[in-house]
């Protein structure tokens, strides 16, 4: 997969005031918000699926997230317009990780990393969820030629 | 029950820097999660059932809001002790109304008022929900005698 | 201003993961942080002034919450395309009415009011705010012929 | 300093149902917004000064975070009574690092770490700011002897 390009996603929103701190800022856990915003995104993209239906389009309960990190380089102020972009940038056999960084006046201001889980319910226990192998089909869409 | 006096729950807890907007104020919509918080509370308080438990052990699948107001007659700030007092106001065959007060420095800074429903599944269509009769030992128990 | 139509704006978005609770339905705080969303927007799409220099474009401080209340007539669910639909439904002296309604699939899901306060530094002690007298302007711009 | 112990804070709280989302357990950002407390908590502990008094009180602008991560090990639902643990695990000369466990029934649920920068206003551009060097004194107050 070395020489595939990933898809990217775009999505432009506005800093709202109801993101912000009393520095006048975004606080930090909005971030992760919108990472998660940007990850719904781009799989509805890539996958033409809605949101909401991709559980069950996939025969999965959900993409819980195993990890989350972030590096803020400039601060996000109110009003500001920003711009969230957003890749895969590994799939494993059933996890995968996702690259966000959020742009503001097109500099990079916040860079994000989750990784999460292709879960489904674990066969031996319905109350449970456990990892499965992400279909292959699911890999090749997110690859641009 | 006019003559009843309706128990209250009384919590306390700290301004904190997330809930506070550039204003340096509590966002407004903060607020309401604070009342969320009291109406929880107040029903653990009362009926001594767990939040996570209430559903199960009254046979409902919630209690939704149908109405909820607020008046802000002063700020709270980051870092205010704060406390906030919860009761319900009024019951109605299968609704009933939350009052909440938030003092800061043992004056009102909020008022507040939720409108929930007693709700359960329709017996018609098993994925909707529809308002049932609050049991009157619900509602005999959050009379002070 | 009886026979003069109010200026109403229109946004339209997504509702997110992140916005709906265990219910799998946009959580009541929420919807109250959409009210701000929407009032901003409106104020922009009228006065032609970006959020965060709509203070210092009228010697404002802001544009403070006295009042809040919102009634949820149908759930709005993750993935719903909604729309906010906003126009000031009242101008006083130093104090106005925002009505916001919350379009799921074109029947309104949430109706909602803010009421709040033109309001500058206070002339006699500049650490607090003072309610304003609302400029004449203003208010026209507001007015559709 | 490798030979000292770190002061460490404990906060116990619940999870509530407006932090959780349509998977019935905390939803990621709300780890970021409980780490914003425990960083608070833990300063306020050791140094003995309300949150919003620690700027003036160290002559500094605030902790402004430049790197925050979480490992999720395992849910945290809706009405678990869990505990924050918060300590400084490394100072530098003008930033630190703060690990935080987030303990669902004596178990590691969430383990984060958040590093922030010990800022004052930029001398050269008061509209900025600046790291500041970490006063000797308050990297002493976090020793535990």
């Amino acid at each position: 997969m070395a020489a595939m390009a990933s898809f990217v996603s775009r999505r432009r929103f506005t800093v709202e005031w109801s993101h912000c701190d009393p520095a006048g800022i975004v606080f930090n856990s909005r971030f992760f918000e919108y990472f998660d915003w940007g990850t719904w995104t781009l799989f509805e993209a890539v996958l033409g699926v809605k949101p909401p239906d991709l559980a069950a389009s996939f025969g999965i309960v959900g993409l819980p997230l195993v990890d989350a990190s972030a590096r803020f380089l400039a601060p996000a102020r109110f009003g500001d317009a920003v711009e969230l972009v957003s890749h895969v940038s590994a799939f494993r056999r059933s996890s995968f990780d996702v690259a966000h960084q959020l742009l503001v006046r097109s500099e990079i201001a916040v860079e994000g990393s989750e990784t999460r889980v292709w879960a489904g319910r674990d066969p031996d226990d319905p109350t449970k969820i456990k990892s499965q192998a992400i279909p292959a089909e699911v890999m090749q869409r997110f690859q641009v030629p």
